[in-house]
């Protein structure tokens, strides 16, 4: 046993002391790859958004033109990723994620669009930072708008709700208590490609959260990523996806206005 | 009398030839003035801007860190142009507009923010286009987000309820019927100027009306004119103005969040 | 001469009161038309921009990526508007207007690019303002770049040298003396389109003329008309086209990098 | 064996769930602090951009209202870092970097502008990557265009020449040979502020080297910094820096026109 650890700490040492020495080579090219990022890299908590208590706002009827993705009595116009039928619970008119059974998309793929989507953390939940209540609203199934209890529970400020996840913090935080339903308004303008799959323009999103601005066309980067920096890949139309990070959030009320 | 209108048809017709005979000379300069508009010449009827019907979404309570600009009660937050108390009728949680006593103007100036307010057109309106429970909210007192009875009377299209006056037809027209309210929630970048006084960066809007999105980060190109084209002119901070247009329109639930 | 003035007045209140009379009427929607302008409308002489001398900045010669599109000897990547072949003159190195050949354009279309183009005036040219070395480049067949001999010529600001013909003034007038080549070096990024024809993204462009920044990333708002507001219609990748205007303009060490 | 690969795998996993561990705490707010990040995370070396070869352009004069910062004869529009003379070698019509003298800033503090600079590597330059004829100019002091010996010397695609430092990859690689002059044209736009020294308004910036495109209207995200990424900070005007990065690299020609 002794020389196996010694021959862990030697390689501690070693990665702490030569830093480039963990870079991959590409062995297509022979440059270095670049080296791996730990989670943590990216996770500012100071400053914290300003809490910010919302007026009761809630429950905004789907206008005319717009496409009803969850009326609260099916899935129909969901699935799960394998194309199979979107596996969470409807009940009471609301969907939860049922741990496990995978995130769902809409099966219609959007470009640019205003959303509406009403979330909801139960009651008794547990833990804290990125371990309460976390969901997510990706958007072209790519740009996640964070969902998480951020009720008296801090994290870091790209990774609230409201946030375009560790990307942008939300300029306030007006998230309501758990059992209550939140309210995102969502306006995206997607991006356009250059032939490189660089953003000639990059995607913007506004979002209100009951009622209150979040975020004000802000500036999407690339993909929005849990470790290391975001990535730009070229995509076109895309699902709205919610996500199952294992815990029982629910939504409810989602209505989409495509922008053509 | 006749020699009168030979007179007068002869300036007309040398008017239409002549063109540029009309245009002004700056005694300054020596150079020409530009030829003056007349309103018509920026009214453009098509396309309309199709009719989509609102959620029953209405009266957004203000989050709080709101400035509360109308609670129902009274118009404490308000002046009249020049200074003297303002001179709307406050009556059932409403202000309305007192034909002939002027725009009235909050008090306190704002630079960016968002904003949320409510607006009601009477029930007995007559008239047509322009003549139809015309008013406006002006951002900064100078870019008018235009307020109309545009239920049902088409008007030229960058005219009409949801329209950055003259300048941006809105995406959508969600009127309601008169007697009913109308939310306006407007995001408002204000500019930034050159030395010179033009715009550096210029004012951006977003305007969800009745909960629908009209106005898609719309650059405002400058004043909002009835006769001829935007004008620029710097300016720092300014108030909300809600206009006396002679029609009895109602406001209420007004609430501004300065973005800082 | 009371009567008269009574007349008169009456006149003038029927004008304002029936203004729209002047509108013709769309007889497919019934709407009234905008009423036509007239082009000293959008005509500001003031202020004129302040005069540079330039640095002797001329030649640039291609780099090896770029598409020559003139290298002294022959109109090859060029034609008529119709098809036929460009018939301006080629003598010197220069290519040079002939009246009344009419526009010649590229035969090749593009996106975005980065342009370079020089340009000279003729010694001897006699008339003012827009009746001096008039002629243009036209960024996608539809966006002028004006080209005139602004040299002691006075016009309407965004009407010189280096302007977006009537949207933006050049920021300075480092237009050399007429027998000299001048420089544009252009940067253009093309516009995107919504479905219903309008702009999701607006055309930008960087002019740097004679080595000094005249356009700082200025968006064009539509088409470049002598009468009348910039009309916005869909197009895809365009011809550069030089314009015929009457005027024996020359041209000369012309290339274009795609930016794609 | 089986026991020594429990052991990894029970490392494996402390290290997934405490790997915050490595992450300090915040003494005043009790937050995690973000885990630092090494050099080679930010260096992505594929792909290179593509090399160019560029016109013969090179020393494009200053405009009779640029601010000449540097002609040839002294470093009088210069200083060093505490202030005292700039101690750079003028010799030839150009600077040159004294390794170890320190950077060296213009006295004046400026906006948004535009800059005209040339530089040049020395002819028997060693070493390879960042480690070749090194330099930078950086924009408000604070923002860096990379200046490198990239002739046939690949690096990771943003701390080549042309890039904004470990942010933007120049869009193509036109760098002459060590010993030949090299221009930079460019064209940046100051950033604006929010109160919370987040930026309203990011800055931007355009380069054209040798001629080449290789910057359009890119937006910086914050400082350039070799490790780690960009820092938002507030700033007002600020000075022209040159790096001394130990390498020898020449400067001339040197001039700048404000945008006010």
């Amino acid at each position: 046993m002794k020389k196996i650890l010694v021959t862990l700490a030697f390689l501690a040492a070693s990665a702490a002391v030569f830093g480039q020495d963990k870079t991959k080579v590409d062995p297509e090219t022979g440059f270095p790859l670049p080296q791996e990022m730990e989670h943590a890299m990216t996770e500012f908590w100071n400053p914290q958004p300003k809490v910010v208590e919302p007026g009761e706002y809630v429950g905004n009827p789907a206008p005319s033109d717009a496409i009803v993705l969850f009326d609260g009595t099916n899935l129909d116009a969901w699935q799960s990723y394998d194309g199979s039928d979107a596996k969470w619970e409807v009940k009471n008119g609301a969907m939860t994620v049922v741990k496990g059974t995978g995130d769902i998309r809409t099966k219609q793929n959007f470009g640019s669009f205003q959303l509406h989507i009403e979330w909801r953390e139960p009651r008794n939940l547990k833990g804290s930072s990125q371990e309460r209540g976390n969901s997510g609203v990706f958007l072209q199934g790519i740009y996640e708008v964070q969902v998480l209890d951020s009720y008296n529970n801090p994290t870091y400020n790209s990774g609230g709700a409201g946030s375009i996840y560790k990307q942008s913090a939300p300029m306030a935080n007006p998230t309501r208590k758990p059992g209550e339903w939140n309210v995102y308004d969502i306006i995206y303008n997607a991006p356009v490609f250059h032939e490189d799959g660089t953003y000639r323009v990059y995607p913007t999103v506004t979002v209100l959260f009951n009622g209150v601005l979040v975020q004000n066309n802000t500036r999407i980067n690339g993909t929005t990523e849990w470790i290391g920096l975001p990535e730009v890949r070229p995509h076109g139309d895309g699902p709205i996806i919610l996500q199952d990070h294992e815990n029982p959030v629910s939504f409810r009320n989602i209505w989409i206005r495509e922008i053509k």
